[in-house]
């Protein structure tokens, strides 16, 4: 594996597996009041347009990670909708 | 624009954007209990590195939305470190 594309695993592991701590916090505490809804939603659409590009690409960084990342905003996104009144 | 560099530059949009609303958020409800300061520092080294990664590339979407969301992360990053207690 080239330097670079070493560069963007890290990258999307840091960034993808981020999203890990705070799903998990947001469970825990059972709360998401300070969690934007717009930041859930965009997020989890964002990162559906980068898989496509990376599929498109041909981008295996790109690819891996965010259809991790699809996964965990996701998860983010339910428990915004579960317990962020 | 080639289709899928259209596509990559919605993602980057939508992804990096998404930041703002929760950025914005913390600041006004001056608290971010809730935020995982793993997250917020991953983050933040993800998109370091997503940034190297993009210019060594030469992607355009990578390089010009990864250097948004630095700027945005690491505003988040103040809330939690400000308000996370």
């Amino acid at each position: 594996m080239a330097g670079n594309e070493i560069l963007g695993f890290v990258g999307g592991a840091l960034t993808s597996l981020s999203l890990v701590p705070q799903a998990w916090r947001l469970f825990r505490l059972k709360s998401a009041r300070e969690i934007s809804l717009p930041f859930s939603s965009l997020l989890l659409a964002g990162i559906a347009c980068w898989l496509v590009y990376g599929i498109s690409m041909g981008l295996m960084p790109v690819i891996v990670w965010n259809a991790v990342s699809l996964v965990l905003s996701f998860t983010m996104l339910i428990a915004k909708l579960k317990y962020g009144r």
